[in-house]
């Protein structure tokens, strides 16, 4: 008999019907008269009760399907006589297909979510995280179908790479070389000339540049990929290895680079509410008592567009009024955290996009004012998490561009492909990133980043 | 005045609306009264043609406009008088953006691909490369359409990892170590406690065995994210970075999964015949008149479900009538591609699903049959590119399992989570993985590998 799966066994209606059902048994009770067994396949956060009549197997047998076993299950789809599920299924036959010794990692309730992580493969099988990775899952498909649906084209940009030019961070070294044997030139530089692609290069930090490229030719673009920095930042909000959602539009400008960060970010966070009713009312429950409250708040309210200087302004206020900052505020500093929460949570209660930073602060590629001092970022400022996108408008002309490279002094030697943009046919553009894993932290309500990517990767951990 | 994308625009039948649009320059004629420029942003292969009657702007300027410029046009909306297009739209105004020095490298039409490789970034701006590409998403999105339809989950692996067990390529290695300053142990061996990851790390040539944990967990998902593969293969086949889509299914059986394999493919043609149109028609006409052709003959057959041992006698018996093959014929071989594509190419004239390969050419994780001599493997061989897809049901019973990774030495000490599955209520569950480019390959007709991803790396190079 062909299986169905728990999340559409649920909405079965069809009482008297035979039905085959295969998962995981989260839990087992035992009376005299009947079993009880709660059977989840990972496909919705609810199991479905088996109601198992102790003859139809063998008593130890029964007995042997605890927590964590795996069975199929053929039965009838009755009315459920308990509360809560409308559905559960009287048991005629169990087949097991693997039992569960009492070792299990994830048999007791409650572990901590520490505990969890050195048991990254078995936590998937549990209530919350089976409900964070279903939001994951169900928040990439969001990102994929807006930018369909915008007409964007899905855009694969390179992971190795030559050229570290945005200097967004540490790098990861990739190479094929035989480090015991490692050669060298006359000035005792190590020589490259014999590595894989013949040049020293990293794992990339960005896909933006490479971005700009298609762009500048497919017109919308955007990227969806994993992204590393070899910061050792052993924090709740730092990854190695993340992933990261890099739009990049032709012909875009500042305010419609803000109306675009807004209105897609909404779209996820809808999505999310009408997709994932289930899981975030799991968490909401068990996790953030805020949670649903806080996405629909996201969703009423406009964002408020507020210029850096505006901001500087706001914060010396308040600290002229007796806020205290563990950071100083002045014009030209990067805000800080708490500043930034300020901001929103303090001041706005909104999400905040903040705009026209000083030059000094961001990078080389950002769109210079008129005055010469400030640069056309967009950063989007989201409670509890902080920044959550950063958006600018692209300098696009030459010369200026150029200039900027210049006095930063970045190395020219393999930006030849990225300044011809420029060069033949540019054209004004904009775009913006977006940390896949920090929209998941606020999707969910989780607090740890490490808790909302399957196989974490931070200094000193590579598992799995 | 809001800019039209010129798909849109070509849409239109409002003739007499002004209209705004913006792009690049395809090409540019003049006569004596009227100016006619071809602007094409990227959005469709098709251009939409732009009447200027000179007298809108100063003479010398509109000279200035030639291929590769970027302009916007400000205009009205007419019924094209020339043959194709039904839509062209009377220039009111035109914005130059950018112009484009006579050494613009995509100003002649026919340059070889081979050339246009190494402007990777400006290859984008051409109709082949734009028709690759625009393809190229769709078929990203098909993958993600198809396996949220059907219930999966998309799994995010990691893709720097401490293993290589399933030993499937020579491996990129990570490191964040000073190479000029190695220490080591006392035996002689670089120490990588003060590594990144505290350990030897490399760039993963599979998300499988991490696919099996999500799958024994959340019952259906794929991945589909970048692989490495540090194989000093120059060929037209190979990348040392490309995108893999890799499902895996609890539950999930021999049959099934043949099943899944040929719905999948199927569904992801059809997509790009029904979403694709104007650019296949393009690359049928420009690249591989058979194109359209060949891709409907998949839709139209079943394909055919081969086991290994079927497979050389129908090879045996075409040698024994005088085919000759560059390699020999016998039970055990691994075939090559000649034998593949005389299976699929001329005596089926089909795509063929060969099953129950030799175990000792197939990995240690595939399913034993009962005759221990052949596993569950369900590799998809198609016309022109050969094996598409490698898939196979997996050992799922742990002592069996245990005894093939001894047997072949695998080294154990970085697989207990892999084992665990098979430990704590081991379920049947099979997968495969598709090459992306591959698939990309087989629905453009393009011939090299590398003119189907952007930026390709492959040995010495790392453009871009």
């Amino acid at each position: 008999m062909k299986r169905t799966k728990v999340i559409d066994a649920l909405k079965s209606v069809e009482y008297g019907k035979d039905i085959n059902v295969k998962g995981w048994v989260r839990s087992h009770r035992s009376s005299k008269a009947v079993d009880f067994i709660a059977l989840n396949d990972g496909s919705t956060i609810n199991s479905i009760q088996i109601v198992v009549d102790p003859s139809v197997m063998d008593e130890e047998q029964l007995k042997s399907i605890t927590t964590g076993a795996c069975i199929g299950v053929d039965g009838i789809v009755v009315e459920s006589q308990g509360t809560g599920q409308t559905v559960e299924i009287q048991c005629k036959n169990i087949v097991i297909y693997g039992l569960c010794p009492s070792d299990y990692p994830m048999q007791k309730k409650g572990q901590s979510f520490e505990y969890m992580r050195k048991y990254a493969h078995l936590r998937l099988r549990t209530n919350t995280f089976g409900a964070v990775f279903r939001i994951r899952h169900n928040m990439a498909i969001a990102v994929h179908k807006y930018f369909h649906d915008h007409g964007f084209f899905y855009f694969n940009t390179p992971l190795i790479t030559a050229s570290d030019c945005e200097g967004a961070g540490e790098m990861f070294q990739v190479t094929t070389k035989n480090l015991y044997n490692l050669e060298k030139d006359e000035d005792g530089k190590i020589k490259y000339d014999d590595d894989f692609f013949g040049k020293m290069t990293s794992l990339t930090v960005s896909g933006q540049l490479e971005g700009e490229l298609g762009a500048t030719a497919l017109g919308s673009i955007y990227t969806f990929g994993p992204t590393f920095r070899a910061e050792n930042s052993n924090t709740p909000r730092h990854l190695a290895e993340f992933w990261m959602i890099e739009p990049e539009v032709a012909f875009l400008e500042q305010e419609g680079l803000m109306d675009l960060e807004e209105d897609f970010i909404k779209y996820c966070i809808r999505w999310a509410l009408d997709n994932c009713k289930d899981d975030l009312a799991f968490l909401n429950n068990m996790i953030d008592k805020g949670l649903i409250e806080r996405l629909e708040g996201v969703l009423k309210q406009d964002f408020v567009r507020l210029p850096y200087t505006e901001g500087i302004k706001i914060l010396e206020e308040a600290v002229a009024k007796g806020h205290k900052f563990e950071n100083p505020v002045s014009w030209g500093i990067d805000l800080a955290s708490e500043h930034e929460r300020f901001l929103v949570e303090e001041h706005f209660k909104k999400p905040v996009i903040m705009t026209d930073y000083p030059k000094e602060i961001k990078a080389f590629y950002m769109k210079i004012n008129e005055d010469d001092k400030t640069v056309q970022g967009t950063d989007v400022l989201f409670p509890q998490i902080g920044e959550i996108i950063g958006g600018s408008v692209r300098e696009e002309n030459y010369d200026k561009l150029v200039g900027e490279i210049e006095r930063r002094q970045i190395p020219m030697k393999d930006m030849w492909w990225y300044l011809d943009t420029r060069k033949y046919g540019s054209c004004p553009h904009a775009g913006f990133g977006l940390g896949f894993e920090r929209l998941i932290l606020f999707v969910t309500g989780m607090q740890n980043i490490r808790d909302v990517i399957p196989f974490p990767r931070t200094p000193k951990t590579a598992e799995f």
